[in-house]
């Protein structure tokens, strides 16, 4: 079946190429409604390196000019952007909700979460501190050698490649965070768009570029291209104008670019957010005072959006005993009653099947949530294992993308502790703790610092908030870069490398390291941190 | 010829692991004083892959005690080495002087900038910014949904692989700035000696040995090993303990450590400091007003050292005319009477001679410095070629390391300009403007940006002072990782991540993080920087 949704009817199917509409030159291709089963028009065709090649050509001649405007001016331009996917909410939603089956609420709360992204990088611009300008004033008089005037600045990498998501339509996509980030820093961007999604893609698409005229920027600061991940997607990373690549996806296309990019004569950062099963960890006091109601929510959170976000928990970690015993049994009781889901994508319901499956080789299986009559339903599972066969097995540390989870069982803390220093690197780890438990929680803390980017307490791990304090990054395989963070505002610094000015004259000075703070940004004059 | 310096006669002959002084394995090396051509005592022995296994055994041993030490027991930790290094100074300036056939006189500096780098981490780290200590409070009022307190604060990667140059015995080796912002960053560190200063090295070995010891830190915050580079040195990288790579030497030794670092199951950072040419720009006011007096500091600078810095100035860029031409004779003039002064290695003199051979393939001799008759011995070399000339050819661009360099003709500041867009990634771009030259230099500076880590104006690139506003660094392939910088407070940032807190009970926060801010630190708070 086929359907067009009247809200969308101003798509085309083309990708934007520097501020021209653009047909690609591949096979059609369409998005797909897993939520009812239609496919939905217009098509759209795969880009070839023609494209790759006119969108990086037009970024890197926009970007001298980019580069160049002022934080005010980026700011503005981001705030346009935001208003412009306000202006065409309603279609955003519609078509949104259509191509990926979720929830009309959960896409509005991305829209907002965009929209918000886009409008705290238009913050941190103004406030100035991502200059990271500091000033180490000559000492003429200095012995054995005078020291001579030196300064810094931060200054944009140069263009970026930014893939989209299949998960998070619009705050992991075209104008989401990495987008968001790497304009802020005064890197034009080319987005490869996904598949899921190329209806919302071409919406979104159309509101930067909107914003990009409006501005009077050059049309190369923004193009949006569709394609083939490991063809137009290498093709995209491994052009010498790219120099900088912010990717959300799976484990292997992470890598794969990542090594595509380092193999590259002039290798560069590729900041792949990848992998992560996200451990909890219960306490025995929270467990005895609360087992139950940890069950409960633990399945809320696990089947929020068919368990379709990197931070869902996949993993969890408890001393055994009548404690773990009334989680499970909660657990067990709400998952069976959970209806079932659609998922992304027909590929990514039957990569979570096989997954599920995979788990029942090596896993006991503790419950399953209500099973789905289409092709994309996720049909929830929760299993459980001891520490022992856990600690042996690499399958069981293996994402599995969507609705499922493994219930470590440990014979006592000392055993909850080697798991958490042998799991691999994560996005995300949490505790329940109660008061009683602070002591225990304090021994497990800093063996969870060197696994996760997040570390939270007596919640859940999906909902990453977007503020100056949120790290959404980690060790690897959670990222290829734990340095890092794709959400909040440090996200800015990976599209930025410090320059020193030594002895430049006065009159050519850039004006974030100028005398008299013309900026009025916060400085580093020599060493101590001043406004003036 | 064997001599034993009477100075030295303390050092062994042994590498330390975790503070016991071991044997290696391997055959006999002894350091060589390239400038009289005696060999020096004792014997070294190369380790093999069980020292390095003890070595990063015992650094991961001591990680969470070491990490957990406060910023003010780290900053004693680092001015008891440089203490330490103080009162051994004689010998350690008589040795390093003998195995690198140095002056004095920059030997003497070269412990002073050492000292000096130690006690500026210390500085930073009471100063408390490294932290990146933010608080985003919580907001449970929040709509649709309340805000959970986050916060986030940088931690220690883990034990870091440190690589000695060759060239800097002592600011660049076993407690230079690598290992000193490492350690600084709560990194134990284990460091492959350079095998052009062994005895330095062992004597700079024992001042951080007995530092931590008398500190109580765990004997595994440091390790000194010696060996081969491909065979130890990359067993090193690969060791799963290791979690970052400092090095500086060549282009080749680099790329193969970041290769052998991406191709872990777990990749990790190298920040590997390869290989510059260093452009001076001259332009033609200055050119006009001062031609011959530059070209005689521009062999100054050339000759300094042999020649044998990163940030030697091995190409000159300017318009071709009567101005160049005075540079150009006033330089011959200078080199043409400037001594022949030993390279560190004979190794080193081979390559050199290698490359200035290729060069003389490809450009025109402009003069050379006086002959010497010792196998080390520089005989520096100065060429010239047209720019056109230049920009066809990539031998031209190689870098010959030590008294060489090649002053590229240009036709008019366009084509200089074209040159400076066209060159590799640098650690410096210098360039030497009259107040006529401004409007032609403000054209310039965008381009050198994209180009180098530091751009300076009317001085020479050798001499990299070590403060807060220093960038060594520079795009590839003047290094790995142009986000860094290896001089100067920055460093410290290449060993630490970030970690977000959300809902941590006040009882297990951090102090850096903690309420009433107990470090007394800058901190920002609900995006705003505030030292409340």
């Amino acid at each position: 079946m086929t359907a067009t949704l009247p809200e969308t009817t101003g798509i085309t199917g083309q990708m934007i190429i520097a501020g021209a509409h653009v047909r690609g030159s591949g096979q059609p291709v369409r998005a797909f409604n897993p939520a009812t089963g239609e496919t939905l028009e217009p098509a759209y065709h795969y880009g070839d390196s023609s494209h790759v090649d006119a969108a990086c050509s037009a970024a890197a001649e926009a970007f001298a000019a980019y580069r160049a405007t002022t934080a005010e001016q980026r700011a503005q331009f981001l705030e346009a952007i935001a208003a412009n996917i306000e202006a065409v909410k309603d279609a955003i939603i519609a078509r949104a909700t259509a191509e990926s089956g979720l929830p009309t609420a959960r896409i509005t709360g991305e829209v907002g979460r965009t929209t918000g992204q886009l409008r705290l990088f238009a913050g941190v611009l103004r406030e100035g501190s991502w200059n990271h300008a500091v000033i180490d004033p000559a000492q003429p008089d200095r012995q054995p050698a005078p020291r001579p005037d030196i300064r810094q600045r931060s200054i944009a990498l140069g263009p970026v490649a930014v893939f989209g998501a299949s998960n998070f339509p619009l705050a992991f996509s075209v104008a989401g965070g990495d987008t968001a980030s790497a304009l802020a820093a005064g890197c034009p961007v080319v987005v490869k768009g996904h598949d899921a999604h190329p209806g919302t893609s071409e919406l979104v698409g159309r509101a930067v570029t909107d914003a990009v005229a409006a501005a009077g920027l050059p049309a190369g600061t923004f193009s949006l291209l569709f394609g083939d991940g490991p063809d137009l997607g290498t093709t995209l990373v491994t052009d010498p104008r790219i120099k900088a690549v912010g990717f959300t996806g799976s484990r292997s296309g992470g890598t794969a670019l990542v090594a595509a990019a380092a193999a590259r004569p002039e290798p560069i950062p590729v900041y792949a957010e990848m992998s992560s099963i996200n451990p909890v960890f219960l306490l025995d006091g929270a467990l005895a005072t609360r087992g139950a109601q940890l069950g409960e929510a633990f399945v809320a959170s696990l089947t929020m959006g068919s368990g379709q976000f990197c931070t869902n928990p996949g993993l969890v970690i408890a001393v055994d005993g009548p404690g773990l015993d009334g989680f499970v049994a909660a657990a067990r009781d709400a998952l069976t009653g959970s209806p079932a889901t659609p998922m992304l994508t027909p590929g990514i319901a039957r990569s979570y099947a096989t997954g599920v499956d995979a788990l029942t080789q090596h896993a006991e299986l503790v419950g399953r949530g209500q099973p789905g009559d289409s092709e994309c339903a996720c049909h929830a599972a929760l299993f459980t294992t001891d520490a022992a066969t856990f600690l042996k097995s690499e399958a069981l540390q293996a994402e599995v993308f969507g609705s499922s989870s493994l219930i470590v069982r440990c014979k006592d803390a000392a055993e909850m502790r080697t798991v958490a220093s042998t799991i691999e690197g994560q996005l995300t780890a949490t505790v329940h703790a109660d008061e009683s438990d602070y002591a225990s929680a304090g021994e497990l803390l800093p063996l969870l610092e060197l696994k996760a980017g997040r570390i939270l307490f007596d919640g859940w791990p999906t909902g990453v908030e977007v503020g100056h304090a949120m790290v959404h990054g980690g060790p690897y395989p959670a990222t290829s870069d734990s340095r890092t963070t794709s959400v909040g505002a440090r996200a800015i610094e990976r599209f930025l490398r410090p320059v020193s000015y030594q002895n430049v004259p006065k009159a050519l000075l850039p004006s974030a390291i100028a005398d008299g703070n013309p900026d009025k940004i916060w400085r580093r004059v020599d060493g101590q941190l001043t406004h003036d």
